[in-house]
């Protein structure tokens, strides 16, 4: 079968030609039509996760066949029994395991889920890693109303548009941040009502007087999430679900108890988040963001885009039959 | 009547006597029996709370008669309809209204609570402000289980004690941090299983390997509790009453994530809190811990022995007929 393989940390992501794993008990072979890059994949090119070993094929995310039924996968692997966190042995498709930018994927059986049938592969393709993120991070942890007013920081990644989606479809008022003003633009043309640029060192001293959050879905951490507390509602949540500007370097317990603040850290999800993420979709016909499809061959070009963080949706790799 | 009069920031605590107030609709007139001083009262003598007016009777804490009934006063006044956060006129019996240092307060009637009929007029008086705190940490928001391990910091402050009772009276394993080995041997003799002196620096990564949490109750924020993270289990919850060693100056959102933490902040408690918390105390038998009985002419004495910080429990003023 064709796949992509990474060699070495740093090295290119090549297209070569590898053997069909073979399948033993307890998994199943997806026929994979589509998949998805996700920041994961270019931070372990990078050689940022521990636990790293070549050669390999990347990519958590993909939507396919499954003898003749659409599927799509479900990368979190042995999340455990507890739905509140991961267990131990819990691993995310892509890595230590060969992932899904190939024709053919080995999982097990259980991480299968019928693919929406309103979406085309591709589309599915983006689903699962950014939207079980987002999925338990607004409506398991964040426990998200109709009635919240809620801000997603840096729209275009693919989890913030998903978190918007997901919340825009329970009613809720979204508002966004982003350091490009045409990505603000584009996310009022989903639905939200406003945005602001984090680029604005003022902006929230701006906003502080005239709007209050009750739901920040935040993946930067950093100053900024420090800075935001302060725009939050009294009885406010703010989920994290990342960390890309690193620790919070000052953070304020009066604010905190004051304002009866919660900080709520969430990642990835349980096999329960993912399946009612599916019907979720399902039933609000959510459509997610393509920025782009790539032919599978094109998989460097794919991963430029993704380091460049210029997308505003996912990034998708089209697989040849 | 008599009555504790505090006249400018920084003065002396003097015994007056005042006119007892006057009774207007809706309100009710408790004659005192006991007072109990909280870290605010010592505060709110240093000058550090807005709107200060002067002179004025101090103290939140009180118990008594009103009319041949014994009572209990909640001093959280006008908490609003949201039982998630207090309202934007909420303010706590003590400042900028006269409080429980006197004969007489008066105080909205349903501010009013029966006092538990195994508790005196001193352990009933230590109970207001400091048990609803710790009420709201540990039940409303820290929702405490039988099968958590819990963490109480900086045992012996009317807070943490209360919160170790709650915690135990649900069944659950407490663990307690001091600075003095005398207040571990304390919390010990009272039920909990271990504790660990904060004045060691390496007592986190001793504890590491050995032991984690589900809940901690802090009121000390600081460098502490983003250090405290580190013990926390998977899914563990952190509740923030209060900020005495001032911010936490690094926040990581990684551990946040990936162990699925919340750090939750809570301060006071709604009159059903407060409710709650009567009943909770009166089912348990809950007895309060009091340090030290002072008459009410030596509120200067027992002002002193809350800035010291040498107390293990409630100080509490006991009133004249």
């Amino acid at each position: 079968m064709k796949a992509l393989f990474l060699e070495e940390i740093n090295g290119p992501i090549r297209l070569v030609n590898t053997e069909t794993p073979q399948v033993s008990e307890g998994q199943v072979l997806v026929e994979l039509r589509a998949a998805a890059l996700n920041h994961r994949d270019v931070w372990i090119r990078k050689g940022q996760y521990a636990h790293l070993r070549f050669p390999f094929i990347p990519g958590s995310d993909g939507a396919g066949f499954m003898g003749n039924e659409p599927v799509v996968i479900n990368p979190g692997i042995q999340w455990g029994e507890n739905p509140m966190f991961q267990a131990q042995d819990f691993h995310i498709l892509g890595m230590p395991t060969n992932g899904t930018f190939a024709q053919k994927v080995l999982v097990p059986a259980d991480q299968i889920y019928p693919m929406p049938d309103h979406l085309s592969f591709e589309e599915a393709a983006a689903i699962p890693l950014s939207g079980v993120t987002a999925f338990r991070a607004v409506m398991t942890r964040g426990k998200v109303k109709y009635t919240d007013r809620v801000l997603i920081t840096g729209i275009g990644g693919g989890v913030a548009l998903w978190a918007m989606q997901f919340a825009l479809a329970t009613g809720a008022e979204v508002w966004v941040t982003s350091g490009s003003e045409e990505k603000i633009e584009k996310a009022k043309a989903m639905g939200a009502t406003g945005g602001f640029s984090y680029r604005d060192p003022d902006w929230i001293d701006g906003a502080r007087n005239t709007i209050a959050f009750d739901l920040v879905i935040d993946g930067a951490g950093g100053a900024g999430l420090g800075q935001i507390m302060k725009i939050c509602s009294p009885g406010g949540r703010m989920v994290c679900y990342g960390g890309t500007t690193g620790s919070i370097p000052k953070l304020s317990p009066q604010l905190l108890f004051w304002k009866q603040l919660q900080l709520i850290g969430s990642t990835m999800g349980s096999p329960q988040d993912f399946k009612e993420m599916i019907s979720f979709i399902c039933d609000h016909r959510i459509v997610p963001v393509v920025d782009r499809v790539y032919p599978l061959e094109q998989g460097e070009e794919a991963y430029t885009r993704m380091e460049h963080g210029n997308q505003f949706g996912k990034i998708v790799l089209q697989i040849p039959e």
